[in-house]
């Protein structure tokens, strides 16, 4: 007999049939003779409606409170399961982040589990139970509930993992990790194994699956992932970093990240205290900068081009205005119909790179900035040129 | 400085826009120089959505689970309207039952407070925060999410007045406690004052603003309550017991409960066991029965009538079909279309009934079932006859 971690993303369970379909998967696997721990997210759009709700009232609403708000989405799910398991006739019991003795430290909305207390789960499953474990949420020294992040769940079922010393299934509305996601490139090849800091890389570029804390949470620890759909009865995806398993293709794959936006601040007096007084007012605003390039456009000035999420782009406008008022002539363009494809490898070689350019060059696909990582080069491409760019990186390095 | 509770229901809270409003009205208190504690309920219909959510996955959920799933509702209340007031640049802070320790007894989803640690809250108030408190729930000693039923926020507020030795304002969507409903009689004029022990009578008897136990909680530790408009600045009622203060009218009001209805079994052999038959199946199906009364039809057989609620109806067509399996003969009738009108009075003297039969004589009205208790008596009408009955009591005793 053992303990296995199943984890359920909103999508998995965002309606009524759906977290009974899960019911019974969980039972199956506790039928299985395993100790089962269930972690959920929020069902469906719960979280994006209640983030609504707080926003109609104030733009920039308090965190502390903001995360008694949004911890409610996974309370709402954990009871939900719960419920459907005991109707089955199996012994199940939900507990909240505090519940359970999930410790946090860090800012709000941002926290990051320090500690997790495992010993009423270990007690429950003993007694036979179905332990089911809000996702995204802790407490922290205060006492105060708090709130993990984008990829909060995911973050959790790991970290459970770690301190239970068990398995980590992630189920999910895909069926695992593909080196390019199969919506821009219908060939893809699911892969049967990657490894943590592949998909660190991928995951911090822009592939969706899964977001970068939980990885990392799962590299340091070296808690076994697999990533496989929660509908579909097919093979998954393990994160790991056993080295047989790892394939060597000369790529990992492809992030493809939508939410780019280049905005380009032009005329700056080159000898001037400009661009750290830009700097300063971008991070006042409390904006995050993918990226920053700074090119001279000839002796006396220079331009500056940062690359920002769209969805900062109110933040954006705001720092912008401030920006004018505080230095005069220069011109602000925004660019935001633009993406970042990167190309993932373990070995960003000169064979690898010259297949690119040959690529870039052959279709007359134009770039607008490309930069690099010790396991990534990225292009920023105008969409227009998007998918044609991703089918013939696909079929040269056969993903 | 003194400190003062504040109570809000889900009509008061039923929007953003009114969340918005609730804050202003809770900053103005705080300006008069008060420490204000505020308990909210859940927003509008909200817990009636879980409730529908829960049972469609069961007829019957998990008490615990429903619990830790209807607290939710109060939970998103708590940190929007401290979202609220935080943004009109006022300090506030929100805990749920467990963060600020109101500790219950008894079961799931009937709980009954058992102790509050109000440190918490007095760290806070002095610190010249706004604490506002989920109200509806706690944590028991197993460290389970609790509720306390109907009413329970009125019970949360109430008893944290009794522990910080201060009054509760409830707000609520009508003007204050009416000897009469004023749905069914306009002229109803609003009491100043009531009684602990006529407000616990007229609420058992189905008059709507508060429930009994946050009434008899109020009366046990005396509180003073005041009941008032959370829209409307009018003056409300307060419930006390203050003996210059009550009014000393012959009768105190009229409790309108249309949520009765009727069943009679017929043709039950009165030397049979059969009686304690029916009420063992009755009690087997939960059915919490308001009244009982057996008459025998002639020296053989008697009949049987139960005044049950309305929403009970489901679980009594299950305990009729067991009882007609265990009974044979016995016929069963159904009487949904009456209500129960009841006249409350501190002192229900011969001078009052005789004025009542008056009425009913008069204007030939007929009842089905007449009950008296101490400070009541009720009658069972045809509903065809409960608005003149009601009008005819408004205005022979001067409500």
């Amino acid at each position: 007999m053992s303990t296995i971690i199943h984890k359920y993303g909103g999508t998995s369970i965002g309606s009524i049939e759906k977290i009974k379909s899960v019911a019974k998967k969980i039972i199956l696997e506790k039928e299985k003779g395993n100790d089962v721990v269930v972690v959920v997210s929020a069902m469906g759009k719960t979280t994006n409606k209640l983030v609504d709700l707080a926003k109609e009232i104030s733009s920039n609403p308090d965190k502390r409170e903001f995360d008694v708000l949004l911890s409610t989405g996974e309370q709402i799910s954990i009871s939900l399961l719960a419920i459907a398991i005991k109707s089955l006739g199996y012994d199940a019991i939900s507990f909240t982040g505090y519940q359970v003795g999930i410790k946090t430290k860090g800012i709000h909305t941002k926290s990051e589990i320090d500690d997790i207390d495992t010993d009423r789960i270990k007690e429950n499953l003993e007694q036979g139970k179905i332990v089911i474990i809000a996702g995204f949420q802790g407490i922290n020294e205060d006492g105060d509930i708090t709130t993990l992040g984008r990829g909060g769940s995911d973050t959790t079922a790991v970290s459970l993992a770690a301190s239970l010393g068990c398995k980590c299934v992630i189920y999910t509305d895909v069926e695992g990790i593909y080196p390019v996601d199969p919506k821009f490139y219908p060939n893809a090849k699911k892969l049967d194994y990657i490894s943590y800091k592949e998909m660190i890389e991928m995951a911090r570029l822009g592939a969706g699956v899964m977001e970068t804390t939980s990885v990392e949470t799962g590299y340091r620890k070296n808690v076994l992932i697999y990533v496989t759909s929660s509908s579909k009865d097919t093979k998954g995806t393990y994160i790991t970093e056993n080295k047989n398993t790892i394939n060597y293709k000369p790529i990992t794959g492809i992030a493809i990240d939508d939410n780019t936006s280049i905005l380009t601040i032009k005329n700056i007096l080159s000898k001037s205290n400009d661009t750290s007084t830009i700097l300063e007012i971008l991070s006042n605003n409390n904006l995050e900068i993918k990226m920053i390039n700074e090119v001279a456009s000839d002796d006396e000035y220079s331009n500056l081009s940062f690359i920002v999420s769209k969805g900062d782009l109110g933040c954006v406008d705001k720092a912008m205005e401030e920006i004018k008022l505080k230095i005069n002539c220069v011109e602000v363009c925004k660019d935001l119909d633009v993406s970042t494809i990167s190309v993932v490898s373990k070995d960003i070689n000169y064979n690898v790179i010259n297949k690119i350019f040959n690529i870039l060059k052959k279709d007359n696909i134009e770039f607008k900035q490309v930069f690099t990582s010790e396991l990534s080069i990225s292009f920023i491409v105008d969409n227009k040129y998007k998918q044609r760019f991703i089918e013939l990186l696909g079929s040269e390095f056969n993903l």
